[in-house]
């Protein structure tokens, strides 16, 4: 198994990931895609934000929006256990010499901005304002009825790399694809918080964020969006599914947002939270890791991708294609 | 509108279609295909036959498996209001030039063979042994829990003379897709029982049947059925979805049984018993009339079909290309 | 067997039950139920009326609110198969010495207004403004997705009088309740549409309409359904389920508007259409015929009904009480 | 808020609950209702016990049953994070006075057994057998889909000091119910894996098991069993539901099994990892607390409880009565 072991005590205690800032040009058109026809709710808003929560969540936000230029990924957002955790967080990264700086958010407090071994920005946090629960708020729930944000999936250029980087951060694997022509890692799932991922890592151009996903109730959910989006002008912004995943078994439907940024819509993953849990091994060239129903995902799935604002991207260390002729 | 007015008052009372003879080469694996994977309950059978029902239906076969030389279609059977009906049928077929014959067929009572416009071996009956209700014995429901065989879809040379034997026999068109480049019809959806069909057809080389379908509870069970299917060795046995329909609305999927016949999984499609429902129409030329959400449907879904026992084909009259490139 | 045979070719041709006149006492109050709430479509409404159609109805309206002075019930409506058939039945009414009437009802053709044996009001027709389909609208559907109108239940003083009357109008029987102790009918289900009914009758003070019924896709809609109503202020609203009745094998909710009017929320029955189907035998005391899963009807299920409009109620025959403890 | 904090840096590190033993009268009745009917997976049998997994487990059981004269349960599993959680608490038990020694189990690594300061037996152990995954062998799925232990819910004599116990182990409380009239707790839910509860507390005769729970995909999985329950001769096992809880947000439904040990259905509960995370406070007077429909629950559900073997019980400290009359 070509899988280092994940530090089971880690220097600093991550409890999940937590939000993202998108970029985008339209703001007014994402607040319509995000909010209005996939159904998270605007906690707050101004001229140049969008903050939005999934309908389980208490925390402000999990998703902002910002106006930009172009559409680019500023950062990817993670909750640590404790207000400590963030000054050892601190130590940990500094030691790593990666740059590291206190920023200011609004509705958060401390907040340490660092990056990756990729340049990945990170921001960690431990207190977010928190808001009064609306899960039993029905009349609020529409669209795909999004209950939380479940996790993101980069593109790296070097997933064995990514994966030993975040190994030490604690993540551990729990299924992975492997080039057998090369023997190394082509794709990962890694999580923190007791689901199949936090973060995964797909081999390709990067680092780039593939997808950000959200968890919803049951597939008929996801039957009932795609009815919507086919019928409201959304049919163009249909990617791929939807399908039951070998990987993670999960039902996904993936999106293309105005700008072009990718959302999954995601459930039915399992529990992972012994650490003794083996992760799953599968095959690059066995086309039901990616759909466990043998439809093979579009060239654009392998392709496309979210920039990290200033971030430079570099190619991939060579791997066998993922695309499967349909 | 193309659409010829159907006959409200037809010579003869059809009141639905009811079975399906299919030759199969290997009677055990398709037995094994149709009860056991898809979960229609055998009610008899011998060295030859396999005689198959649905789990609300209390007539004695929807579907009989008969062994042969190779994977074809032995006919069609549709039910009539009334002993008389089958007279007055034997009447209009005889007035038609068309053979009549009555055949014998175990577990019906009277039988009346003959063909359509186009050669396809229709039966009709009034009596067929009935069976005890098993709609309320849940122990049997596995598979895609299948309720009631929905309707039969055949390639036809000439879609536009179908529809017009069909209207005279009192079908009535639902929904139908018309050929812009040359205004005739490309597909149509007829019904007799008060759902979008009990028969349609499809331009291509014919006639030969394109699929039968069958009614299932939800869009949970066609999900249910690809997991299943897709770890159980049947993987290669999907074809096409699951999805939804723009034409009848309805979810689908489309499944290969081991010998090429086609089976259509099916839910959702709307009421029509009033007979002043105007036909919708699509335009060949539309991708979402094929799949809602948009996904083309694969070639061999247009081009692949089961021949009828003894029965020529011929090429289709000319019409533009369905394919649309993915 | 108690179950006179119904009538084959009865002297006119009944489609469908079409529509429901229910008096309301406070209009706006009741719009917010049945089309906020419950997600019924307003086709047209002025100061005094609300018209609503079902999602893939396409005849102009399927219930009509009336501002008045009580909760009441104005008619039935049902649609006939042609308008020869209404001269039909203008013609049987007469016959009975029923009193007949042509009434003037908006958006409506030639409307036959009339009663049945114990003095219920129906409205026949057979044009009906027809409106654009709206069922592939998806963003039109919220609360409990109602698709269709499904049927009404009377509460009747002699369910064997009521089931002979509209035996003889081609209503079949498909289930019914017994009540052993007298051998008379307790209750029976009666369809013309080929569904399990278009109209059943229940034993208790009558003539009353004990419910209307929606059909709805799924039962998570009716799950979907609860959790709003019971989050938004409509808690006292739900008076029974969900549940799975065996008769019918339905999966429902029953719940009363705000002038007590019951709507039954209801979905998977099964297909009729076979006019050899053997009507399904219950006994009053079998508790699963109410509920297959065992848990009783409230008391109020079997006392409470909406009257029609000026009519009088008497009291049942004398039948063992339907009540069972829980 | 009458909540104490709990400990965020507990002595040792409970993961998760893990597993049951249930001591049955009749082994092959109780292997058919859990393996058979519910669709557990049997791991190992022999002539007085039956190992069982749920199906996205991959330890080797999730229950126990175990042959014995009377039906009461042997003990509550939870797993600890390490080998040296084990150790550490075993001084954390020896410190309080708990009795605790080292047990042998089959397919168990060292389990250290003790008890709770109510006397509940407790064994905590780190190694179990990891069975290879079946989560995507669709074949084995039947039943209601049980895909794994979901929580314990315990009778207490005194939730207030129940819950002091178990914060001081680092459960933390996410809901829980206040007797108004006392300002005591009435019942409390409690996590260590990240979901609403591993372990509950109600108020009542105890202590004593109150129920398991186990987590299925879907609500309609729940409604399927229902459906077979009522026709496979359960119908009387079926205590309470299906329905939503207040509490929780869970879709649920209580069995009872053939010795009267209550087994709960549960899904689509929220996440609960974050340490910040506000429990909420319920009012015992509140009936959408029980039922979010407003359903209450049967008298049996507040007083039938499974006694632990060898442990005697005691009345509770006085609280109101939850009885909400129907």
């Amino acid at each position: 198994m070509p899988i280092s072991p994940f530090n089971l005590y880690p220097d600093f205690n991550i409890l999940r990931l937590s939000h993202v800032e998108l970029v985008v040009t339209d703001l007014a058109r994402s607040r319509a895609y995000y909010a209005d026809l996939l159904g998270l709710q605007v906690t707050d808003e101004d001229a140049d934000h969008v903050y939005m929560r999934a309908l389980e969540e208490r925390g402000h936000h999990c998703m902002v929006l910002r106006r930009g230029e172009k559409g680019e990924v500023g950062y990817l957002g993670l909750k640590v256990f404790s207000e400590e955790d963030l000054d050892k967080a601190e130590r940990y990264f500094r030691n790593l010499d990666h740059k590291v700086e206190w920023v200011e958010r609004p509705y958060q407090g401390r907040t340490l901005r660092t990056h990756d071994n990729f340049g990945i920005p990170l921001e960690f946090y431990f207190k977010m304002d928190r808001l009064e629960p609306i899960h039993q708020k029905y009349a609020l729930y529409h669209g795909v009825k999004p209950l939380r944000i479940d996790h993101f999936n980069c593109f790296s250029p070097d997933v064995d790399a990514s994966v030993e980087f975040y190994n030490n951060l604690g993540f551990r694997v729990t299924e992975y694809t492997e080039d057998e022509s090369t023997g190394r890692l082509w794709a990962a799932w890694m999580h923190r918080k007791g689901g199949v991922h936090d973060m995964a890592f797909t081999s390709g151009v990067g680092p780039r964020l593939h997808h950000t996903a959200f968890w919803v109730p049951t597939p008929l959910n996801i039957i009932d969006l795609l009815d919507l989006m086919s019928t409201t002008g959304y049919l163009a912004n249909i990617e791929r599914g939807p399908g039951r995943h070998g990987i993670s078994n999960a039902f996904f439907l993936y999106l293309l947002d105005p700008d072009g940024h990718r959302t999954e819509i995601y459930c039915s993953d399992y529990q992972t939270v012994d650490p003794d849990l083996e992760p799953i091994k599968w095959q690059l060239t066995d086309p039901q890791r990616q759909t466990l129903w043998g439809a093979p995902a579009p060239r654009s799935w392998f392709e496309h991708g979210s920039e990290f604002r200033g971030l430079e991207t570099r190619l991939p260390v060579a791997t066998a294609s993922p695309i499967i002729a349909p």
